[in-house]
């Protein structure tokens, strides 16, 4: 029996991880840890925990590691306390290897800890190329793995061109285009308008998303993220607005946000903090026009042809299909690419990331493939 | 004025840096800021504070951050212990870029914290190739940093394969090599004699120098090292030997030199912790081998054309002259190497890491070129 | 010169020590240093900084520590945290002698941290009796420090028990209280509907204040919080609002909060984060009552003659002026002791807490005192 | 099943505390939780993880959290440390009740974590009264207790007037002392000079031991050190020394020691790090005397009557039996007070620290007392 770790440190992390769960947990040769941490253990931020429970899982390990304050002293260190915490934890659990996944400060320390206490390293979704802190987190990550699963040919192939032993380069595509195929989803009125803040939003009329994070290696956020604001206030289209994640930089946005509530009081916008991954994806095939910085633009998207306006720098770089438009900081462009994307409808579905049997590929070459610690640059 | 903030974390980072901090002191348009931290503080691995002083240096900061224990758990948790403290250091001093060097895990930590707190990275020895965790370390820095220093042009094009901007690879030359040329050191037998345990020793005579550290990434270190002292047991030539760096593995190897001593009491060995830069390489260029896994052998051996058993993989990779043989971990190819090697006696002395003025390269380079955040892969 | 250093580690903390801060500004002996931590520096508990700033002090060391959570592992985690923060801090500032004051995680950090770095503790408000994990703390710390500044005579003689030296055991009343008998703060309605959420208050009708804090040692924060909710609702009094501090349950407390909001949307209720000192005390001088648990109802109250509702275990044991009516977790209680302490009206000023030149007797005292490291208990 | 977690820090402690965990392990209502921690688990400072498996016992957590330095904010920074490690091993553990021991800063973390988790805590060894900055942390670490095991009446009187609840003040005399009691250890030539280094010490011929720990809250520990390395030099008495236990100030007393050993090459001192308990007590109880600052020399020895020098302040306060006689840190001091001493020769066994049963009224109170969270100043 393989003793195989998997590691979730966000909500979102959990969402596009399901499929992989499911796989690992019924593979006859795999006996599956669990270790949950960093902002999944945060009621503020989608209560993991609970979800997992809800689905049949437990986890091995919780790790507490978020150092409070939005910005980059906090960020640095909350990667500081979290190599310390993840050390334990895999000292404890012992696992023969571990998952990782993306390009965030929580998956650089457990792929730190990982590193030095010799666990080879799975990781998902390297080779991107995107803006923000991530694009240098995402490549040093995979300099400290061992085994690669991207997402598409051309991020394998700068794995490879990373000095990556080709041999451990398999792209499968990516996890969570696969739950998204299962297109069965559905989310209520009743739901949306359980949670969150500000006024009802009716989900059977046409209504728009916003998702916009920080940008790390950006000084104004909070100036970037007012043009929004004041575009999305002008537009009047019904819309629901889902607050940033915890990455350097929320404060600023937090506020502006909160500031814009206090001030406009708007009724035609329902601030929401996060949703369960089904729910929100039947909330993203239903909606006329995703606005904002997040990769769900870029992937989940392409899947659903949903028409998208990317905003700034945060997803420069990364593989997309037809259906993004991409806008600079500025109310005006933002507002008539979303006027142009709404009336356009939607675009054809996409494969750029999608492949059959993804999680079932990625376990069954986690189960079986040798593993080894000494890594060494391919010339 | 640019503040340029150089990091030292080990007495032979001091050592190999002292060119570039002069450079750095006398730049008209540098200020210079010097962290000291992890192994350089500890008056065991050699008390750079005093060594700094006396050189007209002072520190800005000192982090102290070295957890005990010598075994995988610790280096992990000194990882993010440091990663903690220099997060506060460059917080408090506000660099406009970071000077680090080479690939250990303080090094991993000062990269990290300066990545997320904004500050431009430039990476001193990246592109090389080599065993043990180092070569995981070295290329996950590489992928954090802004600027490249490499030591070879092979180094350099595997720096630019890894997606770095071609523009900000810089290949001047191993610093360390530059203070070798220097060429007009001195070490006196009651210098050497003064500091250490066991029997004096004449460097008036033919003697050799061993140098092992630890392989993080393998398991045996005890067993490894017991070849070696078993050889040179058997050799009964003089020898200096330095005791093993702070990497996981450490322990094994001190407690397997402290019960050899014991047992043997060996009368030709003279065991020294470390030595001033210097008296090292004053010593290095006296010696009629030099025998271990030292990075040493393979960059400042190749000038002096020292002859070198390498023994294992902890250089594996890295690019060497003619000087080097390399044995396995085992009793007798140790002992027929060092025989073989004394007797052929000095090779010619390779440039492989020289170029001339590295140091005022590195820095002239520092002071002037154009500083940036936001990496993005070179495709 | 005497290096002085004071400790701010939180919003309310900052309120009170104003008078003390201007006196170490001001006295010719004393080099004033200020740390400004934990949640001090987190703008949704109140921005300490600009505040700070505003009144013309500067923050020589600024301390990130406060680990995301709300609940014991993550305030145990912070607290752990605080002493690496404050080790570095303090040995930087190198002060004669460390302030800090009460009886929470951060001050338990500053005092450890300033305990082993061999440098004096002064402490203000040991000696008090209260519920809650703050009662083990308050005496602990009073263990580690050498000053001691109490605000009754009965903590003073506690103090003295517990094997403190008599001679540095001083009485000068509570520094807030001080301040609070300065008697000429203003709070206007449109200042306090700028901020906070809720329906519009209106400060010339009768209102009521609402500030309840989680029990770290008790497992019901909800549960509890629940009846007070009930109770304010169904007394459909104007009421203003505090979210609680970051104690261990502040999350049980917020969630409460938020889902009694989004459920009942109750006209009456305005929800605010906090206040700056002086626009705090005018409300508080103007309200017709106090409820919950926060110790401004046995402190600043008692001047004030203010009627309280003091709920539950937190405050018991502390002493109180007959302004204060003790309840328990139950709705009822709750109810029918507003009424009958709204009825009651204002009650005698009492100068329980009260004495003259509060802080220009504890800022002379720290400039001459002895100063002593090696501790000894008093028999 | 009561969960009742024992707490291991030092080599020292294990020894100290055989007969408490034995019991532990046989009483029917009691499940057993090893923690081993600190400079317990550094092989340079005893191993206890091996001597725990010999002795048929296992540790459940295993804490790393000793960082390197031997100054003060090294000491400052594992307190820190290791209140966020055993956090993490009690939040894993969730004992019903935590037993700790001592005065140092290991113990102190530990207290502080269970302290916030709300678990009770039982403290051996309180309101004991002695110098260095243990005398800050013994009573500061009873301020965060539940039950208290004192070793003397004094103690308990102290604890009592520190506002304990008199129902959890338990005088059952000194652990050690039990052990001491057992009095048919053993330890041969063989033994001893197996171990350390310097030459072979008889001890069937006269011999005195010598164990000098530094005293954190004096600067002087190199020069203190001096002066007993002076005098056992000039008393030329076939002498065992212990190395420094790893408090701030160690480094300054080993680099004495290693300098005096380089510079004098004495014949007649054999150096040693440390030996198991039982081979501990047989070398005190057939020394001719004492020398140096060690508990040991106040409790274990009055129960020998060996006599006693006692150096220095780290010791003053305890209780003491007739055997001790101090000294200042004075070389003629210290050789005219051993030669006395040895002169003297045994002293009456004292019964001070001594009763019958104490490891079992320990572990019979532990398993039966009313366990509580929430403490109170005993007016």
């Amino acid at each position: 029996m393989r003793k195989v770790c998997f590691v979730i440190t966000s909500h979102i992390h959990y969402a596009r991880s399901k499929r992989i769960l499911r796989e690992l947990r019924h593979h006859p040769e795999i006996e599956l840890q669990i270790i949950v941490g960093a902002s999944a253990i945060l009621p503020n931020y989608g209560d993991v925990l609970r979800l997992l429970e809800a689905d049949g899982f437990e986890a091995d390990e919780i790790i507490t590691m978020t150092v409070e304050g939005g910005n980059p002293v906090a960020m640095s260190k909350t990667t500081g306390l979290g190599i310390i915490e993840f050390t334990t934890a895999f000292h404890n659990l012992k696992p023969d290897v571990v998952i990782v996944r993306g390009d965030r400060y929580e998956v650089l320390a457990a792929a730190v800890a990982a590193t030095y206490l010799n666990i080879p390293v799975a990781h998902i979704e390297g080779g991107d190329v995107s803006g923000s802190i991530d694009e240098s987190v995402r490549h040093a990550v995979t300099k400290l793995s061992h085994i690669h699963f991207t997402t598409t040919d051309q991020a394998a192939e700068r794995v490879r061109r990373m000095g990556e032993q080709p041999d451990y380069v398999f792209n499968f595509g990516a996890p969570e285009l696969e739950l998204v195929t299962e297109n069965h989803f559905e989310v209520t009125n009743e739901f949306i308008n359980r949670i969150g803040v500000g006024d009802a939003v009716d989900l059977n009329k046409s209504f728009i998303m916003v998702i916009q994070h920080p940008v790390t290696t950006e000084r104004d956020n909070r100036e970037n993220i007012q043009k929004t604001l004041d575009a999305i206030l002008e537009l009047e289209i019904p819309t629901v607005w889902f607050w940033p994640n915890v990455d350097a930089g929320t404060d600023q946005i937090s506020n502006a946000i909160r500031s814009f509530r206090e001030h406009h009081n708007p009724s035609h916008i329902r601030f929401i903090k996060f949703l369960p991954a089904e729910e929100f994806l039947a909330l993203l095939s239903k909606s006329a026009c995703l606005v904002g910085n997040s990769s769900a633009g870029i992937k989940e998207s392409s899947y659903f042809g949903l028409p998208v306006v990317n905003i700034g720098s945060r997803q420069s770089g990364r593989a997309r299909a037809e259906n993004v438009a991409d806008v600079d900081y500025n109310k005006e462009q933002i507002m008539s690419a979303v006027q142009r994307q709404i009336a356009a409808g939607r675009y054809p579905s996409s494969q750029l990331y999608c492949k059959a049997d993804t999680a079932k590929n990625i376990v069954d070459t986690i189960s079986k493939v040798k593993l080894y610690t000494q890594k060494r640059f391919k010339d």
